[in-house]
């Protein structure tokens, strides 16, 4: 019998680790999906084990050995890809000491949970009270992570979702957006303010919505042998890439926005079902990034959902289930699905708006992580911010202002993942169309494969191979170029 | 801080171990009602993972010094009877060694596997040759489990389910059973032959059974804010205490086979719902054994559900749904479901006829753990028993005979326990009766709470806290005494 190499044994370690992920994921999806609510206290104790078990095994005393001894085996491409995933998950483990991860758990737990009812009941005051110590946890639990790769604190935790970017770059993509965004807005405002946009009349039933999602599901490829489709409070994509859960939400006065949650989901979901099917139970087989998950997403929602040829794919389909209503029709969708109207919540945001959410929270959340603002002064900035980029006012309104998203219950640096991912995916698509002309007459024709290839060989099947970056630089011949988002948003918008 | 004591360590391990068990259980149930095909493989090896786990936990060293110096430690008497059933549990996992466990999840799987296919394929010989080895790994694990505490093979096989139990008074009591269980068919058939039964017309909508079914649920005191009903192709009992999964399975022509198997699932599940909650975490909050849980199943399918004041109970709620046809009266409901009629199948069987096939199989494994006959003799003796229990010819057909059950091809013991389980529910609904004269007006009046109360108090909240002689003494007054079985068979079938 050989000695196994230093590499085969993390191999084994982090493929138990994905195992037992597993099951978390599994229970975390029924938590959100199926438990009945008694089975909740039972449901976090049973996940916090599992978090004390997993975080004792990545925290294992033999790993830092292991690790430099791997380093120095041969090894394949992607076993070396590997290898630096592994380190990477071992140094965010391995630097914290286990009493702050317990108290951050903790703050966090009591700041969500709270505030669940602090929101509808407009609470800034009582939110704050929480909200401080999740701050100065999250602080510090960044200034621990940054002091490993020389970052600072909130570069620190944007590194948690999008490995290797950082908070200059991102200024510096959202300080172009800003020089061009609010104008643009205006300009379709005016232009829309012109267009009548009949609005399709309810009621849709929860039933005939479903069979539309499943059937929309199948046209996008989703592998039902492999994932489901259910309903859930958030809409998410959750489950293991052998076995995808999406989820979304019904209400029975409005399809459109439930019917585009999910082909957003599925854009998840097709991701993780085409991840390299031989490293699964590695970090080098798993989604790339935050952001390159919200590209895949986004190319879903943003760039093949709304397009007109899938519009004109889709609209027979809907027609079918709601009758043959002329708010159904492909060119009426179009006007639907690209109404431009600024509002104050960003899960309601059309997708021109939509990065001016993303950058108010990006400028807060760095500011209060970075401790150029405290935590009570975030709802003036909110304020200030709404007004300057959406025009909207939100002084005394905190429910539709800053309490609107979880997020800050528990995590900073996530905000940026979401425009980012839009970004590449205009990116993709610029590449897709120049090397495949007549794409949108394929898609309405009902050929979405040259996307689900592209999609597939540059982006889902190389898993954690590359960094981001690198990525994008393969499937598209250059780094993030946001030059293509606002060549997209002018052709669809001002066209 | 003072030193933990033994017991409290124990009592930290056992809680981790029932935490950890909570996803397994969970995923299992996912499995069985959610899962997509191609999940399995990513789903076992989470589950084995799991597996390895507990098995880990449960066999550390540390243990025995444990459980030998907490023997020593005042304990309340709750307390103490948890120690007993701790120590029960370490000695189950530890008497064996790790490669046996391993091979005879192997074999199992294996022969599982195969079963599913050999079966519809009436295919014996292909079946045997997994099956050989099922057999011998069996006897290999009773031996070393029965050594451990002066077992046979069989006594120890079945001590896995029904602990304390052994096969003398088991085949004591059959015994009894098969003097008159034939005749009494017999007498029953006759007096039935005379008496036309009009069968419901179908079709039954799944959505309407579904609505049926939670209505009857809720009479029954389910608890849907700590678990749910979903569907399955093998209808059981899962989930954890806290959040009971119960599943059923539909056919549309027929209704009256999926609503009593509601009711028997519901048994199982509000005893999961009350066991004692202080005690979840711990082995004596635990469901007593498998014959007892049984016996809650068989009070609400057999006791509670079959009589007469509750199909006067639900036969509105029937009627509701499918419409007042007079097939559906309460007067037609008792008939189709006292109704007589031997069958090759177990789960197809009726209340009169099952313990005949349970006898069968008890006979069959009994000797063949016992190394009285191997496994090629099994079906000879099968069809005889048919024959001499039943009166029917099963020659040739293994599918419908020795093939039917997917327990062989991993577990040897657990038949005994449907029957001592019925004998149970017997026992109780006397004591119940005697000492609640008009418990069938107030069962038909809708009042259900003697019912509740009386297997509450006796059964549920009760746990693992005693053995389930000493169990039934409490409840009853006395041992198990199958002549209350024989006196509700007649005085329900022969009335």
């Amino acid at each position: 019998m050989t000695t196994a190499t230093a590499y085969s044994q993390l191999a084994q370690l982090f493929a138990r680790l994905h195992r037992f992920s597993h099951l978390g994921a599994i229970a975390g999806w029924d938590q959100a999906a199926m438990m009945p609510p008694k089975g909740n206290d039972a449901r976090a104790a049973a996940q916090a084990e599992l978090g004390v078990l997993m975080h004792g095994l990545i925290t294992d005393s033999k790993l830092p050995t292991l690790l430099s001894q791997a380093e120095q085996e041969d090894l394949s491409e992607m076993a070396r890809a590997n290898l630096g995933e592994m380190r990477r998950e071992w140094r965010m483990a391995n630097c914290l000491p286990s009493a702050l991860v317990e108290a951050k758990t903790l703050a966090s737990a009591r700041c969500e949970h709270a505030w669940r009812s602090q929101r509808a009941a407009n609470d800034w005051p009582g939110f704050l009270q929480n909200f401080r110590e999740v701050v100065r946890l999250a602080r510090e639990e960044g200034r621990l992570l940054g002091e490993q790769n020389g970052l600072s604190v909130y570069d620190a935790q944007m590194d948690k979702y999008e490995p290797g970017i950082t908070s200059a770059q991102v200024e510096r993509i959202f300080t172009e957006v800003k020089s061009w965004l609010p104008d643009l807005i205006a300009q379709v405002r005016d232009q829309q303010a012109k267009v009548p946009v009949p609005v399709p009349q309810g009621p849709f039933s929860v039933e005939k919505q479903r069979a539309l999602g499943l059937e929309v599901m199948r046209l996008l490829g989703f592998d039902f042998d492999a994932g489901r489709l259910d309903v859930s409070l958030h809409p998410f994509c959750g489950g293991v890439p052998e076995d995808v859960r999406i989820t979304t939400r019904y209400r029975e006065d409005d399809f459109v926005q439930s019917l585009m949650g999910i082909v957003h989901e599925t854009g998840h979901a097709r991701y993780e079902q085409n991840l390299p099917r031989d490293w699964l139970e590695q970090p080098v087989g798993r989604a790339r990034s935050m952001g390159i998950h919200e590209s895949q997403s986004l190319s879903f929602e943003m760039q093949l959902g709304r397009s007109r040829g899938f519009l004109q794919l889709i609209a027979p389909l809907i027609q079918r289930q709601f009758g043959p209503d002329p708010a159904l029709s492909a060119d009426n969708l179009a006007l639907l699905y690209t109404r431009v109207q600024p509002g104050l919540i960003r899960v309601d945001a059309d997708e021109l708006c939509y990065p001016a959410h993303i950058i108010l929270r990006f400028e807060i959340e760095r500011a209060l992580m970075n401790g150029d603002i405290e935590a009570e002064d975030v709802p003036a900035l909110w304020d200030e911010k709404m007004q300057s980029y959406l025009g909207l006012d939100t002084r005394g309104n905190y429910r539709d202002g800053c309490l609107q998203d979880i997020h800050w219950t528990d995590s900073f640096g996530y905000f940026p993942s979401y425009t980012l991912g839009a970004m590449c995916a205009a990116q993709y698509f610029a590449c897709l169309r120049s090397s495949t002309p007549d794409l949108d007459r394929q898609i309405a024709a009902g050929n979405l494969q040259p996307v689900f290839d592209w999609l597939g060989n540059h982006i889902w099947r190389q898993g954690s191979r590359w960094s981001t970056d690198e990525l994008l630089r393969r499937a598209t011949g250059e780094s993030l170029n946001p030059a293509h988002y606002r060549a997209h948003l002018e052709a669809r918008y001002l066209a």
